[in-house]
């Protein structure tokens, strides 16, 4: 990750620490410990883990880092709330963590206030050092991600349940977005060497650089991200049942899963719905196109004669073009690239450096932000990662082509 | 089923609901509500459910039958409680029985008192027909079975957790037990032909019926069920590496689940644990064996050269030696008899029938009763069947062996 | 197995012993060495490891029982050759029997030579002792099993291939069978205390004794085998649609292989056509139904007002009514019995003793026997057994039912 | 692909026509028909099914193509060798190939010279279009891939039998190649703006270009391949036991799988020996490291304190120093890259555009060629692929390094 400005006061992370902490707690206000326990998949795990596991995050490598760290609440959640740092030790399994009744959600929530003095006495002193203010960063930047899963992951469990429960009444989505009759319309970039990744002094994981430069050739992308009504064209179009439309693995999957919609999607009495977090909704033709994956992304794209772009070819117009459509906020856009170390690549020291490293394989990266990502958590050299499969995130795409 | 005995009150009938749902609700005393929506595999279920369940078996079969039948309290019920009963309708899948946050504890509890009230209601009036009487005694039984299934499938949700959490300080196993250093006794009984099955006024399930006859060979049976001390002498003796003590599938299970002890006994720091209901026991030797498949009970039998009772001879051996040690109240013991329908059986007409005739294939029979078993539900007659490889309920041997 | 009978000569069974050999060899004429190596399924083995594995079971059981056994045509072939017999060493994998190349077919029947040769001369000398007979007798008595599998297997083998290959131009099936077009009709036994298992000084397996005694109620039993066109009605009538007519692993079974009717039936073209042993065939309504599971057989019972009989009830009717239409030659017969060891069975010492009694669990017992066994090898007492759900077998069912 | 140069004679190509068809029948010389219809896994074919679908190719796409072509020497062929050109049709299921003992090796031969028949006698007439002589050329290039995969298909073959048959009596790996103890040496190249892909005017399949410009930062690349005595050095590190050299999903794949060493390699009496083409043999030091994984070949990189050179720098080595050791004809390199397309990238039109472009997904990049790769196969803007697991391809490693 990039150093932190010296410029930033210790009163401001102070700040931040107590807003991005009290975040969490407000996603699970009007949930019962039992929401909060669920797990409806290995991937996707109960928000009581996420607001433990967190939490664990600042025990261990903020507060362990100390001199004389303060005495563990509970020992046994060193390896109960990690969850795949090798090098902290032992794990418990990632499919079982919904089978955790004990501790409890309040005991979570004591933890949680347990874990917060300390670190509060910590950033009160205002004189930790520089390399603990990064990790303290980083445990920030990590709980917003977590954020993100926290309703990423309620939205699956709560659509395994027949009676369709509602996490609010306004859902996050944008079941209201206007609908959009206007054509995509395609922005042309000249390419050229361009430097691409993180040079800023603001906070960045360790996978956003180095800074680099790469060659890119003209391209054209589109003004906006793809919406529902674009794609229910290509599902009227006989897009799940054409072969050449789809990668090979793609269409073994379409076959192998039956699929013949994005998640969530139900057809149901002649019309389409969605479930959402406020419960089901019509489906609204004008909002972004969701919960694809990328084989769907690139079959649809591949029916629009158009392509993915690279994840280079998105930071690059996101610069040169801010004001383009739904970059941010909307719905993670699929790239064409797998997700792979930049040159130069050093992930940091320690434990922290299993952060990102060692997930550079069998990925793809998507770009943008999503209704769900945290304010501030958002920009143009983030790069977010899922197996070509994944459809439980908020995640759509934006067309590119060749000029 | 068989009639119930005329001469039985409404009173008592009345009286006999309200003792055995109360004990429903005892058995959950000191669990959270995230306790209760624990599923740690698909065959042990949450005890919310079973609480859920055993009410919706009244509501459907009981109140279901009156010529009004009361409002549903949520018509969604009926699918989310319904376990296998095909001619009900559609079911909720069973292996996502954990993921119903919703409807909460605290609702299935008022789900509970509702159709309690009904029910009061109902017997207050002492008018129910015969039938209706029939099918009120067998939900009571049919509660009383999800009560010791309660106990097993909680003992298998709370194991997979590594704080090992305790249901209560003192277990309903028997890890007191006074070690009983004497051996095995067999008792000679002449066999010829024997009565065998369910002929009293007393409640019995259907498959325990028709009481027929059957031809039995001289025959002896053991005095006391197979002990933990017993069982330690075939693992010292490398029972569970000997091929040629095992029938074919039972050593490919044993192989492929890498089987070395029965379930729940963890072998650490050169001591045998085992894991109760009161957490963690250091093993006794003279409490009866519990907790393993038909496969090693067949083998130990073998290694000890004897064999498995037959469910006709063990049955025949309760009935003529009543003072044999453990029949009822410590382990259901296996029997070598395939789970299958007595000569005449007849199921029940409508969707009751489907109690226990479907069942009749690729399980083997139990007999006895085990210490999770509810007073009141033991009985000579009485057939348990579970898969030969399941281990998670009280399930122990007692051996027998030819004159 | 039961002792063999004293005067029987030693010539006799060299006569058979060359028989058995020989058709063995008849079986495959007209294959190729391609054909002989097909492995369509694990439980389905190529052709040419049962040529080597009957072989196998000569080498070690009777060639490896004399004082000076003959050396080996490959030590190797011990390991290679032995399909489950523990006691004998360490197995090749059952699945991969179809990637044994090599020994090629030419080296198998070289190695068939070569221990006939060895037999032979064992058998000319006619001093062998009555426990060796016995172990020839096994061993042609095993390999007439094999026989019976070889036409089975190969079925399974050929039927995976789109070209539909034929092994003969005439099917060993009765596709030819004469429309039966009247009801089947019911024969009426009284029961009572009959005697049951082999009892005669031929020879039989160690699991069709020891002979005895069992109590029937009275039954019928029909007097011909169900019949395409009776099954045929069944399917009309939505037989495997409706859940309530299949035993509960039944209906599971029938939705995850979305079973639509018996194993080698295709609908083509508005008509039934059945893959033979002969390539495929227009389906004939009055031969037997045959390739069903146990599921079927007693979902077709159900639907039919009848049930299966036990294995006793139809040993009893053979016995007593041998004029029975395709008790023998048709179809094996599914019964409603569990296989598991009579009263007082003991297996045979020594490794041959794996040959039956391991199995005794998970299966259940068809009788009779089909077109595909060979001459010599049924009798009234004879057990064969599958798993419920195993169709590769020529497996139909004769309905029985209450008075 | 590239335009094939004009000045290339009709007889240059009835020439390689004829030695290419040639090459893959010498192949199988020595081999069985029951060894070349052995299949030991989904992704390894038949020799023979290879035989036939090379041929099916140019019966496909360049018979196919001629304004009256040929009949078919049978129509069922079209289905039955297809591999997975949707375009054409229906296919057999690729992991039933093996399951194809008709047509039997003979008549795949017979099929063979039936079609080179109709080959010739259109090379012969020399006026075939430019159109055509380029599917004639792909067809070659695509004969010439699968002579490379029926030696790593036959290798997995025989690796299953435990008689470790062996092809040839001297194995096309590098057994006996010298002891280079010399440490590996590395290049340093300078990087910058850099021209990558296929620019002449030499065959090369679509997915090699277009030529474009990458921007690759200074790096350096080792002299040679990494060899067994670099390995067994890592092994004895414990490499296989630190989670901290893997990447997330390489640990999963090592537990899951227990991976102890790379595949064909067996430790035996204390010295490793390796199975190859020529039987067992004794590990030699010497040689280079083979069938590994990518993540076998990223931790052997992690824990050198290097990394995988990417595709580009791999290629740009390559053209910039073709003096480095084992580029080709050794082991095929892996590459930190994974199989997406260049910039501009177009699949051909029809069906043959499925060569290629569909499996851009979820593989990784292999660069150079191995010990099985035919003559004239072989250039640096080749891109071979696979998925991150794959080990039965003869697969190695060359080390990079940022200087």
């Amino acid at each position: 990750m990039s150093h932190i400005a010296s410029q930033r006061s210790a009163n401001s992370l102070e700040f931040r620490y107590a807003q991005t902490r009290a975040y969490s707690l407000e996603l699970i206000r009007g949930l019962s410990a039992e929401d909060c326990q669920l797990q409806s998949m290995p991937d996707a795990s109960p928000l009581k883990w996420h607001l433990a596991h967190t939490t664990w995050f600042f025990e261990t490598f903020v507060l362990g880092a100390l001199d004389t760290p303060p005495p563990p609440l509970d020992p046994r959640y060193r390896i109960l709330f990690n969850s795949y740092y090798v090098g902290v030790g032992e794990r418990h399994l990632r499919a079982e963590r919904g089978l955790l009744s004990r501790p409890s959600l309040d005991e979570v929530l004591h933890y949680r206030q347990h874990v917060d003095q300390h670190m509060s006495a910590l950033l009160a002193t205002g004189d930790q050092s520089g390399k603990l203010n990064e990790l303290i960063e980083l445990g920030l930047q990590h709980e917003q991600q977590h954020q993100e899963l926290m309703l990423t992951d309620l939205k699956h469990h709560f659509a395994c349940n027949p009676l369709q429960p509602a996490w609010r009444d306004a859902a996050p989505e944008h079941p209201q977005a206007e609908q959009d009759k206007s054509a995509q319309q395609f922005v042309s970039l000249a390419g050229g060497l361009c430097e691409i990744g993180h040079s800023t002094a603001e906070f960045s994981y360790d996978n956003e650089g180095p800074s680099h430069k790469v060659w890119l050739e003209p391209f054209q992308i589109a003004d906006r991200n793809v919406n529902n009504g674009d794609f229910l064209a290509f599902i009227a179009d006989g897009g799940y049942q054409r072969p050449e439309l789809w990668l090979s693995d793609g269409w073994d999957w379409v076959c192998s899963h039956e699929v013949k919609a994005p998640q969530y999607w139900q057809h149901r009495d002649q019309q389409w719905v969605i479930f959402t977090l406020a419960g089901e909704q019509p489906l609204n033709h004008g909002a972004p196109l969701c919960h694809i994956s990328l084989y769907e992304a690139d079959a649809f794209a591949r029916w629009s004669e158009a392509r993915l772009p690279t994840e280079m070819e998105w930071e690059h117009a996101a610069r040169e073009h801010p004001e383009l459509g739904g970059l941010f906020g909307e719905v993670w856009q699929w790239t064409n690239s797998a997700y792979l170390p930049y040159p130069g690549y050093q992930p940091a020291a320690g434990a922290v450096g299993e952060y990102n490293g060692k997930f550079m394989i069998n990925q793809m990266v998507l770009r943008g932000s999503s209704c769900a990502t945290p304010n501030g958590h958002s920009r143009p050299s983030y790069r977010n990662f899922f197996p070509a499969a994944a459809r439980w995130q908020f995640s759509g795409l934006r067309l590119a082509r060749n000029p």
